[in-house]
Formats: structure tokens, C-alpha cells, sequence
């Protein structure tokens, strides 16, 4: 939380889908730019599993955003003509309420008495968020990842809220190779002694846990090809390794993974963590269908009605596979919007949207540019 | 270990290639079919990381063997016309000498005593019992995942012991993606506290650690594409799943992967597991170019010279991905052999091999036939 952090109180009490309510919740945002006096120039950004807030510098807060190169004066997002807004997910940990927030109601930390979330949760308080700032009707909602799918529960449960939408690396229906990779990151974080059902503190950790998870996260959010380029069989001098531990960090691969753990594991709360990640389980835009067999996605998409669509995939997303982003893209074209779908290439496989911004750039700042 | 199962007792002292040397190891191998006169009809089979010996039931064992449709009079590898072996991986715990062995030297299990092993290793003690049969020359070789990597060490090492050689979703050098996944399979085993750097026992079983290798590893034996259209988003039945665990199992998918571990926790020593999952990461034929730099795999794999050879690769392996097929082919047919490459699109990945019989073994089958 920095100058730039504002906060939104959800009303109250705030049903879920899942049932139960949260009382006194809050969304933390962001906003860049200017809403115009129309109040039509709002663009929304739904974000991944672990970013917060903060997917831009600004005055307020010059450091470095999750999406810095992305969103900014003259940039693909271009915070000079569009009046952009990023929360952080409800549920998450980064100044919105979730697991690892005070219960009001007990004044202790939620941990596993918070109710079941969902993305539809994810999607509404967006929308209450949206809707307290006097925008009517978006002018593109943009979803990458995880946030792609909250995107979607938003479209189909909020008609006429959005005029464009961008959709990025995500899933109209969790499929079960992802649904397994998430269920052994849960696995094992909750397995972790110091996990305790919940009940860990600073001093007791699940660290060994969530270092495995994270590793596997970005196993999976890379790709194959990257990494023979980037890594191949280079191996760390012998003075970088513990040679007490015979079956220790060796090649370089393994220890640019162990870096991305040791950033991730204490910045990010493991219960609010497996709460996403079994809401990320959940979605499943079919049950927004009116039929209840056969292509059921498909027949939930049409019913979002919407101007414009921007489908980007890259086909070396193990995660979120390309037959998923035009499934997104055939869906909304069959309920009427223009739809443009580009297939990139990208090595960097799940994130690329993070690091390939000359791509993803052309393509975000382009669609944008037209609307 | 049944009737089936013989003993081959190698040289002793047998010097590994990475230091030290084992005294009184074996081999615990099986037979089908019949050696001719003139000792020219032997096939030896080279494992994956967990198979034992009995590839294939018999009369002294007629329990299905793990590659049972494949092998038997008139199947694909007709063991009317072919003699055909196959031992248990040294470094394993399915009757041959490994960490999980007793060392003689002071009558306690190896545990991490065992010296490093190296798929070099495994090759040489395999080259040593095929010896020991009367057979100076292999009518072919065959190896399967982490076997192929063997296959592929066994080559290198003893030229003119082979004519023909079948590789199978393999790699000729371990490539920074399945680097990465043994690494956190590994890491997983090591940090349940019941591994216990490598001295835990029947009771305090590192049996947490062994269940997150496995899933893993399931995960990336398959394919995304085979799970859609198996798993789809089918849940449990509410009896079946344990309602005072929130983020317990609750989709098919989650509940196969929970199976598999299951089976093979307690049928698989965990030392064993981490050297010979250690050997695959050391592989790389590379080793072997002469030149030291460019491309060294493919300057080593010209250096093999066999008459004949099939490889065979799945499109949808993401751990042995079809490019590192290709490369292996374009090696052995650049050492004079006549290359048949087979790239399947079986949608089962890696163990395609095991399951998609009809289209394995008609490539198999065609290629034995034509010797």
C-alpha cells in the first residue's frame, strides 16, 4: 500500500455466491489517467492469481507496476486518452479483504472461516467498484489469466456493462490439467506441517509449501522452448551449491526457480492463496447457459452481448491452451460482437502478456486505438 | 521377484562413472523366448525410471507385465522369433542393486552411501549381463523415456554391440523443463520431514513427499488433451469426498491423480527414486561429441553407427517433446544408420507408449519385421 492506494467499501453485507456475506469488505485500486466528463473513457483491469494493485507507476507511486510497459502515457494503454483502473482481486492479500484480513465480526484473521470465493465474487465487487466511480457501461474490460475468467463472470452476469473487452491467456471453463496442477500446488502448501489448517504465523510458516507451489506455478506459466534457450544444461559454479546436500540446486534452471520462490513465498499469504486457486477450480461459464448439455461454454458465451472482443493466446500456454482462446473468441462472435483473435507465438508461454510486450503491446494498443 | 525372475551378478568391483565402484551388485532381469545357434536374435528392453524386469507375463510368471500387449508370441515383439530381456534399472529396488540394497562393505542399507549413479552406469551393467548371455552383438535395442537416454549411453559407449535400435519418447541430452520437474519431484521428497535425509523406514515414511513426485509426475506423463475429454469437470460424489477437509479432492481428476499415488508411494523406495531421477537430470550425450562446442549432441549421436533405426515420438509429450526425437533421429541417420521417425499424435503424451498399443506396436512391429 503506498500514496497511490485508494480503497472502495464494498456494500455491506456483500453476499457470496457460494454462500455467506462478508461485512465491511474493501477492494484496494489504482486509477491512471483522466475519467472524462462523460464518464465513457473507463477501461478495468482483472488481474492474475498474485498482483496487487499496482500495475503502474504514477506520482503517487513511481516504482515499477506488474504491467509496467503496458499501461502508461502513449503506451498500449494510453492512461492520456483512457482512465484505467486495477484492484486488487477480493480474496487476495494485497490491501483487499480475504482470508488474511480481520473478521469484524470476531476482530480476528478470517483464515479458514472466510466464506467460499469465487470469481463471480471476484467479478461483482469489481463491479460494485465500478459502479461507485459513476461509470455506467465500460469502455473495455480487460482479464489476463485468472482475471480472464472473472472477466467473463462479469460480462455474463452484468449485460450491458461493457461496450469492449480484452480476454488474455485464460479459460472460459477450468479444464483438468490446470484444475490438477493448482489441486498439487494446494496440496502442498497444506501439507506443509507449519501449514496447520490455516493456523501459521510469522515465525511458523509453510515456506517448503508454498516454495513448491510457486516453483510449480512457474514451471507451468513458462514454456519448454524458452528455457533451452535461456538455461540449457548451464550448471552453477561449484561455489554456488551446497555440497552438504547431495541432491541440491545443480543447474541453473533450478536456481532460477528457487529466486522466484524466495521472492514469492512471504509475499503472498498461503490461505488467500489456496482460496484463489480453488475459485480459479470453480469457474466454469457453462452454468451461465440456458441449456444444460452439449456445448454448454459455448452456449453461454453467445449470451454475452458485447461491440468488441480482443482474443490473444500464445501457443506455447501449457495452462491456458490456444483451443481455450478461440473457444472465447467463437463464443463471443456467435453473441454478435467483432471479434479479433490473435494466436501469437511467443516462447514465454503462460506469461507472456507480462514480458512479451512488443507482441501483446501491438495488439492491446492497436484494438484500443480502433475503438 | 517370482519365478520369472533370475540374477545376473556383476563384474566386482563395478567401477561407476562417476566415482567409487560397487562390490557384489546384480541385475534382477527376465527372459521371453528362446536364444537361436548362432546368438543373433536378442532384443534388450531398457526401462523407464520405475519399471521392474517383468516386462511381460510367462509361464513362471503369468501376471501381466507392464508392457503386456507388446510382448508374446505373435505380438509386436513376437517372441516366437525373438529372444527378448529385459532387467531392472540398476539404481532401482525391484530386485537389483540400489540405495535401498544392503552394501556389503559393512552389511547396512546404502541409503545415501549408494556412489552417484549415471544412466552411463546402467548402460554398462546391461552391456555386462548381455554379455554374460553369449551375446556379442544386440539384433536390437530398445528404450523407452529415461531407457531411451540409457539406449542412447549404451551406444555411444560400446560400438558394434548393436545392429538396430528402436528410441521411444526420449532425449538426448535432459533439457531444462524435465530438469525442473525432477528437481521439484525431489524437492518435494526431500522436504517431508520423513525422508529424514535419506534414513526414514517403514513407519516414518516419507509418504507425503512420495505422493506430490508421482502426481507430478502423472501430470506430465499425460496430456491436457486426453484429460478434457476423460476428466471434463466431473465431481465426486459428495460421499466420496471428506467434508472436513475445504480443499480436499472434489473433481475426477484430482481423485485419478490421488490413485496413482496411492499405488505407488509404497512400491517405489524414495532414495531410489531421487538417484535415478538425479541420473536422467546428469544425461546428455553431448558428452561424447569430440568437438566441445556447437552442436555437440548432434557431433555425438554421428559418432554411433547401427544399421538400423526406428524412433518414435508424441506430439503432446511435453517432457520429451517431439523436437528432441527428431534431433535423435537426424543423429543416428547422420552415423550412417537407415532411420524410420514415427511423430505420433496419440493424445496420451509421454505414456502414450504404454497405452496406445495399436499405434506403437504397428511401428514396432513393422520395423522388427523388417530386420
Amino acid at each position: 500500500m503506498t500514496d497511490a492506494t485508494r480503497f472502495f467499501d464494498l456494500p455491506s453485507p456483500f453476499p457470496m455466491k457460494r454462500g455467506g456475506a462478508l461485512t465491511g469488505a474493501r477492494l484496494a485500486y489504482e486509477t491512471w489517467g483522466t475519467l472524462d466528463a462523460a464518464r465513457d473513457n473507463a477501461i478495468f483491469i482483472l488481474t492474475g492469481l498474485s498482483p496487487s494493485a499496482h500495475a503502474a507507476s504514477s506520482a503517487a507511486d513511481p516504482s515499477p507496476g506488474w504491467w509496467e510497459e503496458m499501461i502508461g502515457p502513449g503506451k498500449p494503454i494510453d492512461t492520456n486518452r483512457w482512465y484505467v483502473i486495477c484492484a486488487n482481486t477480493l480474496g487476495s492479500c494485497k490491501g483487499s479483504t480475504g482470508p488474511a484480513s480481520i473478521d469484524p465480526a470476531t476482530g480476528k484473521v478470517y483464515k479458514l472461516t472466510f466464506p467460499d470465493l469465487t470469481l463471480e465474487d471476484v467479478a461483482n465487487s469489481s463491479h460494485e467498484l465500478v459502479r461507485s466511480l459513476g461509470i455506467e457501461r465500460l469502455a473495455c474490460l480487460i482479464g489476463n489469466s485468472m482475471g480472464g475468467m472473472s472477466a467473463l463472470g462479469y460480462l455474463v452476469q452484468h449485460p450491458g456493462s461493457v461496450r469492449a473487452h480484452i480476454s488474455i491467456s485464460t479459460a472460459p471453463t477450468a479444464q483438468p490439467f490446470a484444475i490438477a496442477i493448482r489441486s498439487l500446488q494446494r496440496e502442498a502448501i497444506r501439507l506443509d506441517p507449519n501449514w496447520n489448517a490455516g493456523n501459521y504465523d510469522d515465525e511458523h510458516y509453510p515456506e517448503a509449501g508454498m516454495s513448491i507451489a510457486r516453483k510449480l506455478g512457474v514451471i507451468t506459466y513458462r514454456s519448454s522452448m524458452e528455457w533451452v534457450g535461456r538455461f540449457a544444461r548451464i550448471r552453477l559454479d561449484h561455489e554456488a551449491r551446497s555440497d552438504d546436500d547431495p541432491f541440491g540446486v545443480e543447474f541453473a534452471v533450478e536456481s532460477y526457480l528457487a529466486g522466484h520462490a524466495r521472492r514469492f513465498v512471504r509475499n503472498f499469504d498461503p490461505n488467500c492463496y489456496l482460496y484463489l486457486s480453488r475459485a480459479s477450480d470453480w469457474f466454469d461459464v457453462g452454468e451461465y447457459a440456458v441449456r444444460e448439455s452439449g456445448d454448454v461454454v459455448g452456449a453461454a458465451l453467445r449470451r454475452i452481448h458485447i461491440d468488441r472482443a480482443l482474443v490473444i493466446g500464445v501457443s506455447t500456454d501449457i495452462l491456458f491452451p490456444l483451443t481455450q482462446q478461440q473457444q472465447i473468441a467463437d463464443g463471443l462472435r456467435a453473441g454478435g460482437a467483432d471479434v479479433e483473435f490473435v494466436p501469437l507465438d511467443s516462447p514465454q508461454g503462460h506469461d507472456a502478456f507480462l514480458v512479451d510486450i512488443k507482441n501483446f503491446g501491438a495488439a492491446i494498443g492497436g484494438f484500443l486505438g480502433g475503438l
